[in-house]
């Protein structure tokens, strides 16, 4: 039995942690924060977990949340992770804590990340890319950083092509339920702007296309022809990935279908299917789901992903990670259907 | 570990009986029927199970799947029940099989049934009405017939009042979710019909306000003003009901929370809270929530009950069901919180 | 031809009295307020208006639009009109402007007003309620109180009956799309709150229970027994009202048909109808309309009326009022059918 | 004053062409043919349109319909629309009659729809391809075919630097409404398999793939690396393409803004806006709303389309057809804002 602790507990991420803790069976949510909800019920915040936890929201630093954890999820905004997680795994005391960063902070190059983020990084520290099925070794670490939302989706869906060396260019177009902008209402999030509808967004420039491009870069430093263009939809959860993927020869379908299952062999959570994948097959669940078509006009191959943003993009990945940090079976507390319909 | 069967498992009923089960304990899925689509892969219609469930349904007689199992749900329509039920229960061999039936057809007194439903009993049988707060008798049972879904939204709303003598008249102002429909597509669950709109339907006459009256009734048999309109939401799973109760006599907002608190004491599926029910609160789970507010015009109570419809409503009540009578703990594979947002 | 101008013209209620008016033959459209945005381009705000209008919003007095303009749209929160009305209509200079204010402010007697809104009014004057439908007299006026949404929908539903003297109770369930709320985001119109829901809110408190109290006393001033509940669903446009009518004698459908037929004979925004309404059935338009089904046990008659809340629940309506101030057609520039699907 | 008649009124093409001819000062609706509703009011049908017309359908042959009727629309499934037109365009008895056919029956070169529809051509005409914007020939014809849904919306959204010979490449990403899959329900949109959800299909074989290629590779013959993804969104109206566009230079965008500007000078149904375009602000209306971002990375320019399929994409191009053939103005009817929120 592990002691968990979550900073930033008061959000979708942090709410998504809480529910899928509860059902691991060897872990103890010993703390959630959050700075303004101090003292307050956790459940009058998630109020679906009523019954399941009798605990309020602490402000805690640090310092505090180590003495009484072994595991750490840093669930807060990027800029705000960086001046959190050193403390964190600073060891004195003899204190060691393993954590897990919810955040942007520690996944790109400190030199890209600054550039995409345009600010200081204050405290870089070096952190495995916490995407499982492509970074095993994160079972050997202290500190992992935990994938965005939509480079778990889009990189899966193209990332068997790409170790190939098969790809050429590739075109993410990906659509996200609206719970990825936060539980706070906005502009974006607003009913009226959203139902009925479809919005493109950031066409050209989304952070999260530096992500996508170090992954598969780093699976086939020839390619650099990588785009990312994000929409969201009306959903709260859920992210499905087109991926236009062109090749650099033409391939039959049985050929993807092979490269795609010997790539994600024994990757519990990446389900190859026939036919194409659909959110609601993986609501609440920590699948990707990944179906394919090949286009006999243009050495195409049309790629779909569907992940929950919130389980696999998020929460769920990052339980994921602590699974294997704290040498549990990779499917702990995560082998749990989606909710359909 | 039982063996449990489904006959009719390829609607939305089934399938949600099979996503329960997966998570129980003590239960092992030996079959579930479909004539029409014998031979197939299950996860092929509910491909949200894939890689939980590596079976085919099976076109089964009902003395061949109680061969089988220890434990049958009845998953069909109306009118099709009682050609089943009777032929699981005979006794004979020796092969003695609990019995659950989600149709309509076991709820009613016969003669009530015949009205109701306007076609003739041919297999009437006595059977318990497993709404469990309610029939805590239903343990001692073979064969339970498990209520419909507003009937266990709206009677839970009402039952604490009512059974305390207090109530004069109920009107049941009910919203569903459209996968009470089913599986197939129909003109109402149309997208373009649904989407945008709330449509209220058999304002008067709709069959599931019989299994209200009886209920309430049960409890107060000099209340028979009661009344039942339903309408379909733009949402997938959920039923919200709005009671508007008019008392005997003005209560206060503590004496109607004693009441309800008093009432559903050690039911663990009902959380009487303080604010107004969501349906995302209960969504996948199988919670009731119920809150309330005082009207100071009219000596009206204003209570609301949320659940989803799919588990409280329907597979979660009966797997509820089905613990009481094998003796298992009632939250025994359903005491999971529900998907939010 | 008139000059129309538009307090308040950057929330729903201006775009949508702005979109309404581009269609009238007999106006021009000569300014839009807005504090915040003075100086932008309206279309900016009111994007599906682009090629229709090249105004920018302007920062005006009350008396400078006076000067501008032969009619005044009032659309401001409640509390903030009162402020305004008054110099509209003082006719120094000469000056006379028609006005028409969408708040509430004078919908209720003074005394009311205070007691329901929690504040002292200001400036009380005395205005025709201007349900046109109900009150003719507004072709004599040179100021009218146009109706909140849901009494629009609520009264209209039960006013049949009521003016027969035939009714002893009403319950008014009202659902509501979220463009009711405004403009600004909020957390009841936050996506993941709304979508698959449906929410309830001041079930025994809202203050248009106060209008509808108002206006249906006034056609039976024996009846006061009237419930009011309101919920939102996740639908931008459109109000659907369940009215729940206890009658004082059993009526058959036919008598329930000539009432509403003989009420509305000549009132061509209602429609009344064999079936249901529908919400789509209305959807950008200025129609209301009503259906029933007479409930044979308890002496119920189930009345479902359907408008959209921003056309004949706000600016529809607001402008068949100056249709009949300024002496035009009813129907000018309303004359024009739902968007279905 | 003409007469029209509309062949096929009964489906969602059908009610737009109503519900938009209704407001065309110089056309008398004369006929709409339903054989399957014949002597059914279009109003029970077409809900929205109570107290606009009161008509019956018909079940007319084209002989019939073409001696009461100056112009025919066709809105009949392809594959039947060739058994209807010719009969329509025969002179004998001097009757000469205007016809715009809404299916894909004369959309494409005869060898090609024989390729792509997978069936023999019985009769085949040449037709002018009524894209308006793309072929102002359209006011010479007698007979025009009016585009797919899709090809409106994305060959709209590159002809102007594809017609500058600018393109290398272009991928376009469309979702659109379900109306699209019309009137009668289906598994795609059953609304528990669409809500929440957004669903890829035929990632890569769509037969609207052939018009856009025709159209684009007539505006520059050199392109054929055209590539076309279909997805259905949880929306009634509307499709957003976003169409990823490969430059043969890097191009400003500045540049992009003035060729797109220059390219659609006085179309006036053609808004080329800054920001991005949204669903909302088309909807109910003929306009399509394009804009655009430049992606520095890959010599990629992402342009965004917005139509309402159901008026753009469908009924409201053919009425803008019929003008032009008719020598009416070309917004006649049509100059109407959309409807938004």
């Amino acid at each position: 039995m592990i002691n968990v602790g979550i900073i930033g507990g008061s959000g979708y991420t942090g709410g998504e942690l809480l529910r899928l803790l509860l059902g691991h069976p060897y872990v103890n949510i010993e703390a959630a924060t959050s700075r303004r909800l101090a003292g307050k019920d956790v459940c009058d915040t998630h109020k679906h977990l009523r019954g399941f936890l009798d605990m309020q929201f602490e402000d805690l630093s640090p310092d505090e949340i180590k003495e009484r954890c072994d595991v750490v999820f840093v669930a807060v905004p990027h800029g705000t992770s960086m001046n959190i997680v050193p403390q964190l795994l600073d060891g004195n005391n003899n204190v060691k804590v393993k954590v897990i960063d919810l955040s942007a902070d520690y996944r790109l190059k400190t030199s890209v990340f600054e550039q995409v983020y345009g600010m200081k990084h204050t405290n870089p520290i070096d952190a495995v890319f916490g995407l499982v099925e492509l970074h095993p070794d994160v079972a050997d670490e202290m500190f992992i950083s935990n994938p965005g939302c939509y480079p778990t989706g889009a990189t899966l869906s193209a990332a068997p092509l790409v170790a190939a060396g098969l790809v050429d260019a590739v075109i993410f177009d990906s659509k996200s339920g609206i719970s990825g902008a936060g539980i706070d209402p906005s502009v974006a999030s607003h009913y009226p702007n959203m139902a009925e509808n479809i919005q493109p967004y950031k066409l050209t420039t989304h952070r999260h296309r530096a992500e996508i491009f170090q992954e598969l870069n780093r699976l086939d430093n020839s390619l650099t022809n990588i785009s990312f263009t994000p929409h969201v939809i009306p959903s709260v959860r859920g992210i499905l990935t087109t991926a236009h993927i062109f090749t650099k020869s033409t391939l039959s379908a049985d050929e993807v279908k092979r490269i795609y299952t010997d790539f994600y062999k024994d990757k519990p959570f990446i389900r190859v299917i026939d036919g194409i994948p659909t959110l609601s097959a993986v609501r609440g669940s920590n699948f990707c789901d990944i179906g394919f078509e090949v286009d006999e006009h243009n050495r195409r191959v049309v790629v779909v992903s569907a992940i929950d943003n919130l389980v696999k993009g998020a929460s769920g990945q990052a339980i994921q990670n602590m699974n294997l940090m704290c040498g549990f079976d990779e499917t702990e507390g995560l082998w749990v259907a989606g909710v359909a319909p």
